[in-house]
Formats: structure tokens, C-alpha cells, sequence
């Protein structure tokens, strides 16, 4: 019994009509969430900086881009969307393995489908296939491969990646097995890079490896055979514990899409909880940074293993600092993509409120809680408990809410009717011909 | 203190005319090493595949390769380099730490060279920083991230390929640690592919990713500063124990390419002593297969490990069995590249041989070392214990045997005149102005 053989066994023989209608608008919700995370990072200085340092690498420019009206071959499109898509932190999160889903999947098949014709239909079932794949994946390994300082987007994207694509290219079993071997060999992506525009590559460099490992398999590139589950394969080596198990078990029946987050705050998903809490107090109270003497932060000890950066001088950085994110809840009541810019950063008013925030770890408070106390110069105390904060599964973000999110991020670079248009080809995805459509309209016409 | 600013503060300032002749000569010798390799696997299965299934990506044709004519960019040009070098397991070894230094830093230089023009002073240079880097990183890790089933070669030669060009593009020390950064987290490859096309993979994939780093930190493309040290950086993520010490301790001091070892036989070092035993064997008693009823060798607990295929039908499975390796050492009398075909592994003489040896490991015998017991149909037994064996850096190969095993892989494709000048052309490359003189000489004229 061979978990990578069941696992590519399931991708090759999937058809979509056996998938049920929630999990394919599930998959449009992601799709949608995504396409607009990726206009609103394509701007970003790590996207202008990959492009300006590939490029005298890239091949035959047949491939569109997500958002930029570049065009290169199809493995470096995959680069350069995963960088746009992830760079912002504002991309979906699955909260039970803190994989960002979307980007490694979708940046490998719109650069696809940016050089050869799909049809809807089949792009949108490749992206179920890659994401149940990299969350199957991830299930088994999280939290061992997380806490060990993986980076598990990475790590486990290149697999969804490399299934995506294996369906689009029609591999066979073997040729399938092989590809996931590719994907095991080329996985890679620690947490140290938190913060730094390698980061926002991760999501690129899986991208573009799960890609060519399906292009390598299709040639009958050969790889192990068994590459999640030999001792020396991919799960063994990266997890001290794992479950794989949790790959096979009710394949087909169950769909990790459902379980899918999409965040309202463009920083990791554990700062989020406490970064309701502030706007709260914010909308409550109205406080002025100098009335403020302390504050006080308790949450769960995976939320200051992952956000703990404390001088920060970079927007980027702010994304991984619970006290900054505290910051620009308390002294702005929101904490939108102006939040984390370099400007935010260094704002006196957002920065004197900074070095008044501690936090602290607290085994009985949950990653999706935020236990927060604000005490004032006067000596008055004000407190906010967080249950579950918004974009939670419990909580998800409607698809209206979806739509203002890709508005916010879009309407600068596209303007108001380009917008509309692509949100209207994001929910009819899997009706267009050719894909390509969908890529034509992330750039301005 | 931070070892990975330390190490990119000696990659940028070290140079040539403070390292020592007798470490120049061995780059030499490493590197006419890995041109006979290069020129000998660039004709393998592995290497043709990954060209035909690579090619539409390509870049602009600039680059020349290693013992081919294709011409395309750099970036792949180091992949094809890195198949071709290590495909036949004849590339070069540290014992210590069981690296196969030279196909990632090699497979980088002589893209970079085969675009750009490098004047073999630098070449050199580069390629003894590189060498150091990765072996240094190795040695900090091993054998905790061996045995845990990272293919150290490739998980190590990322760093060696990065510090390498790295120092040809002249980057600065915060660029440096930047493209440290960008291998850190682009470093992968599991032991799970031995005997699969993609671990030759690893090689250009590491050469390839190292390359990308450096080019990318010259764009000032920011990644974490302390890749190597910090707890989720490369050194604790894949290394129960470890010791950063060995990173920095006497830089430009001691140098690693004087414990380096070339292989006599195209198969993992570890089986050769068994492999010397058997010639031995086969020299003094030329034993007809039906004369042996058993084969029994004792190894170290390694040994098994990494070489335990049994049921084997590949040429490429063939050099990580030591049942196949002691059957063609007792039949043949040799272990040469006819030995690792797919005709050898499936000749019925070493067959029959192959299935009469056992293996077994053994604590008190050292990964240097072989205990061979053949037991003859008419209860004789013979007994061989290997102490040492060839090839091994206390019994090197002399400068000549490496020509000898250079003219093997190369004659055949080159003849005998080319070959002729591409050894002289090694022993001078550091003479050269422009180090595409030599890579030219790799391809038929």
C-alpha cells in the first residue's frame, strides 16, 4: 500500500462531475480571492525586483501574465504570479495546517493557461485536484514539518502545483507518481525568510517546480516511487511526526476547499484575532496614541512563534509583528494594505503605540482568540476577548465581502469597469472556452 | 556572531594569491574530474529526457554546455551541466560528509563561463569558494541531515553554486548573505531518488538554484540574514544535531578539496572497498559463477543504507546495489561503465552471482572497509578484508589515473586528439583568458 501511488491514482482518474457544486464555488471563491490578491501585489518592489533579475533568463515569451503586461515562457509566468499573489499576505489560509493554498496551485495553472488554451471546466478542476493534494499533504505532516521551521506553503505548494498541472497535461499513473517524486525532490522554503521578499518567492519557486516536475514526468523523466512515504521520502524527512493517512483517507469525499480562510487583513492569519480586538477598542473609544500607557496582548504560543518581529523599519516586516499590527488597530481602527506599507511603519503615531504593546503566550487561548488589555495614562483599564476573529471558517468572509476585497485591491491599477468585468469572468470561470480571458482582464486594457 | 555573515564576509573578500598552490592544484584536478564525468553522462537517458522535456522553456541561446551543442541560457545550461556531471556516479566525493562537491559548483561556473567571459584565475577561485562553502555547511550538519535522508549534494551544493557565482558577479557581503538567503530556502533533494533520474537532478537543480540566488541578490532580492543559524534557517530545520562551528572555524585557513577522493568505480564510494576486495577475488582465482555457492560481505551499518537494492533491472539501480557491485567485481574483474549498463544488471552470469550475495552490516568495520567471505560449491571459502580502499584520499588517484579516467568517459565521443587537448587545457584553465576555450573543447569539433 503505497500512499503517493493511491494519492496519483485519485488525481488521474478524478472527473469533475463528481465533485459537488459547494466545492467548485468554493473553488471560484478562492480563485476570485486569489486574482485579486495577485493584481494588488503586482506592483510590489519583490515582483518589480524577480522580474528585473530573471529576465535575461526568460524563454519564448508565449506565456501571459497574472496583472502585468510582461509576457515569458510559462515557468517563470509561474515565478513572477506566485510572488503577486503571496506577496501581500493577504492570500486564502487553510487555519487547520496554515497553508496558503491558492497561490503555488493557481500561479502554476494560470501560466499555463496564459500559454496554451483550457477551458474553465478543466482549470477549475486541476485547482481542486492541486489543492486537496498540498492540503492532504500538509495534514499529515502539520504541525511537526511547521514547527520545525518549514515554510509549509512552500513545501507542500509544489506538490499541489505539480498535480494541477499533471492533470492538465493528462499524465498517467506512473507518469503522475513521478511527477509528486519531483515535487518531494524540489520542495523547500523555511520560515526564516518571514518578512523578506524571499518569502513572497516561495510561492513562485513551488510554483514553477511542481509546473516543471509535470513537464519532466510527461517525458518520462523518472523519480522514487514512492516519495511521500519512504523513509527517505518527503514526508519522513520533513515531519519528526506525521499521519500519512490523513493523504488517503476518504479521497474523493471529503474536500479540503471547504475548510478554506480568506483573510480580511493583509498580515498573517494568527494576528488577525487581535487585530479585531483593536478596532473594537478603536470604534469604542477612539483613544489617542498619548493616553495610552500599555498594552497588553495575550494569545496562543504559535502566534508569537510566527509574529514576534519587534524593530521594524520595513511594511513587509509589519506583517509579522503582532505589535505592530495592535499598533494600527488601536491608533487607525483598521488594518488595510495602507497599514503595511513602509510609511506605516515608521509613522510616529503608529510607532509610539508599538513599544507600548508586550505580548505573551498563553496554552488556554485558541489561535483564533486574542485576549487583549489596554491601560491608559489615567490608569483605567479596558479589556477585549476575541472568541473568533473575522475570515474565520465559522466566520467566512461572504462572497460580496470577497468582491469589495478584489475591488480594493484592483479598482487603482484596473479602474472601476475593468473591475466589474473581472469579477464577473472570476464567478463564470468554469463556463469560459479559454481561460485566458479571465488573464487578459487582470491587465489594463 | 552570525556564521552566515561571517562566511559571506570571507566569500567576498578572500583572494586567490592567499590560497595556497597545492589547493589550486587540487581545483584542477576536481575539475578535469568533472569534465571526464560531464563528457561521459552526456549522453545518458536522464540527460536527453530532461533536454527534450526542458527545451520549450529555454531562454536565449547564449550559453554553451558541457560536451553538447545545444545552446540556451545559463540557468538551464547549469541543470543539463549538473545531469550530465553526476548521472554516472563518477563524480568526485568528500568522505567525511559523503558530498559530491563539484557537480553543483562546476554545473554553475561553466554555464556562467558559457555565457559570460571569465578568465580562469576567477574561475578557480570562485570554484574553490564554492567548494568550500558547500562542504563546510556539509560538515556543520552531517550526519544527523544525511541520515535523516537529505541528499546532502544537493541540499549543500546550492550553497556552493550561490557562493560561487556569487563571487564571479562580485556581490557585496549584504548581497551575499542575500543569495546564502536565497539557497537556504531553495535547497532540496531526498534519498529517495537514488536510482532515479531525478537524483541526478539534484545536482543541476542545486547548480540552478544557487545561480538564480545570486543573480537575484544582485538585484538586491532581500532574504532572511541569518539563513544558515537562526532557528528556522537550513542548519537547525534539517539537522537534529549540528555545529555551526565547523561553518567558520580557520577559514581560509584549512581547505576542504584537500580531503576531496575521485572515484575509481562509477558507483556510490561507499561500495568500492567491497568492490576492491572482489577484483581482488576475481584477479587470483578467476572463479566461474557456477563454482560459487555464497557470497557473504560484512559493512558498515551505511553501507546498507544507501546501496541495499536487490531486485534490480537498471543500469541506474545497478550503482546502489552492493549485491550487483560484488557480482560484477567476481565475474568481470572490473567495475567500469560496462558494469552499470542496463545489459550488465541484466547479464544471466552476474545474475546468478548477484543472487548469491549477502549483505550485513557491521559497527566494528568502517565505511572504508569490506569483509568478503566467497563460499565455493565444493566448500572452500575464500576470505578478503579490504583496509582501505582505492581511491580513498589516503590512496589517491594520481594525476595520471585521472587522465586515464577522463580519457575512458571521453575518447569514445571526442577521439583521441581532442581529448588530448582538453586535458592540457584543464591542467591550465587557470591560464585561460576566456574559460569558453575549454567548454568548446567538451563538444566534438
Amino acid at each position: 500500500m503505497s500512499e503517493t501511488r493511491t494519492l496519483a491514482s485519485y488525481l488521474v482518474n478524478s472527473r469533475l462531475e463528481d465533485i459537488p457544486d459547494d466545492v467548485r464555488h468554493e473553488a471560484r471563491r478562492a480563485l476570485l480571492n486569489l486574482v485579486g490578491c495577485a493584481v494588488g501585489g503586482s506592483r510590489e518592489p519583490a515582483v518589480e525586483t524577480a522580474l528585473k533579475a530573471l529576465q535575461p533568463f526568460f524563454g519564448k515569451p508565449t506565456a501571459r501574465l497574472l496583472a502585468r503586461s510582461e509576457q515569458m515562457d510559462p515557468l517563470y509566468a509561474a515565478v513572477i504570479n506566485g510572488i503577486s499573489s503571496h506577496v501581500f499576505e493577504y492570500d486564502d489560509t487553510l487555519p487547520k495546517n496554515y497553508i496558503h493554498p491558492s497561490p503555488p496551485v493557481a500561479s502554476a495553472l494560470f501560466a499555463y493557461a496564459g500559454a496554451n488554451r483550457v477551458h474553465g471546466r478543466d482549470f477549475i478542476h486541476a485547482f481542486l485536484l492541486g489543492f486537496e493534494t498540498e492540503s492532504r499533504i500538509g495534514n499529515a505532516i502539520y504541525p511537526a514539518h511547521y514547527d520545525a521551521g518549514w515554510h509549509i506553503t512552500a513545501t507542500t505548494g509544489v506538490f499541489g502545483a505539480a498535480a494541477a498541472v499533471g492533470k492538465l497535461l493528462g499524465l498517467s499513473e506512473q507518469q503522475m507518481i513521478w511527477a509528486l517524486g519531483m515535487a518531494a525532490t524540489t520542495a523547500s522554503g523555511v520560515r526564516e525568510m518571514f518578512g523578506y521578499m524571499a518569502k513572497s518567492f516561495h510561492a513562485g519557486h513551488a510554483a514553477r517546480n511542481g509546473y516543471a516536475g509535470a513537464v519532466m514526468a510527461q517525458s518520462n523523466f523518472t523519480a522514487g516511487d514512492r516519495s511521500l512515504e519512504s523513509p527517505r521520502g518527503f514526508v519522513p524527512v520533513t515531519a519528526a511526526q506525521y499521519d500519512l493517512s490523513k493523504v488517503t483517507k476518504d479521497l474523493g469525499k471529503t474536500f479540503e476547499i471547504r475548510d478554506n480562510a480568506y483573510k480580511p487583513y493583509p498580515c498573517g492569519l494568527v494576528v488577525h484575532p487581535t487585530i479585531d480586538g483593536c478596532i473594537d477598542l478603536y470604534r469604542d473609544y477612539h483613544l489617542a496614541p498619548e493616553d495610552i500607557r500599555a498594552v497588553r496582548v495575550r494569545v496562543a504560543p504559535l502566534v508569537l512563534d510566527l509574529c514576534n518581529k519587534k524593530d521594524i523599519k520595513r511594511g513587509l516586516e509589519g506583517k509579522y509583528s503582532i505589535y505592530h499590527s495592535a499598533a494600527v488597530g488601536l491608533t487607525r481602527g483598521k488594518a488595510g494594505l495602507q497599514e503595511y506599507t513602509d510609511e506605516a511603519v515608521n509613522d510616529p503615531k503608529v510607532r509610539s503605540v508599538r513599544e507600548k504593546v508586550t505580548a505573551s503566550s498563553d496554552d488556554s487561548i485558541t489561535e483564533d482568540q486574542s485576549h487583549i488589555e489596554v491601560e491608559l495614562a489615567d490608569g483605567r483599564k479596558m479589556v477585549r476577548f476575541v472568541e473568533q476573529s473575522l475570515g474565520n471558517v465559522h466566520r467566512p468572509l461572504t462572497d460580496r465581502q470577497l468582491e469589495d476585497k478584489l475591488r480594493d485591491q484592483s479598482v487603482p491599477l484596473l479602474g472601476e469597469s475593468n473591475v466589474n468585468r473581472l469579477i464577473d469572468l472570476c464567478w463564470r470561470i468554469d463556463q469560459l472556452d479559454d481561460v485566458s480571458e479571465l488573464i487578459r482582464a487582470t491587465v489594463r486594457s
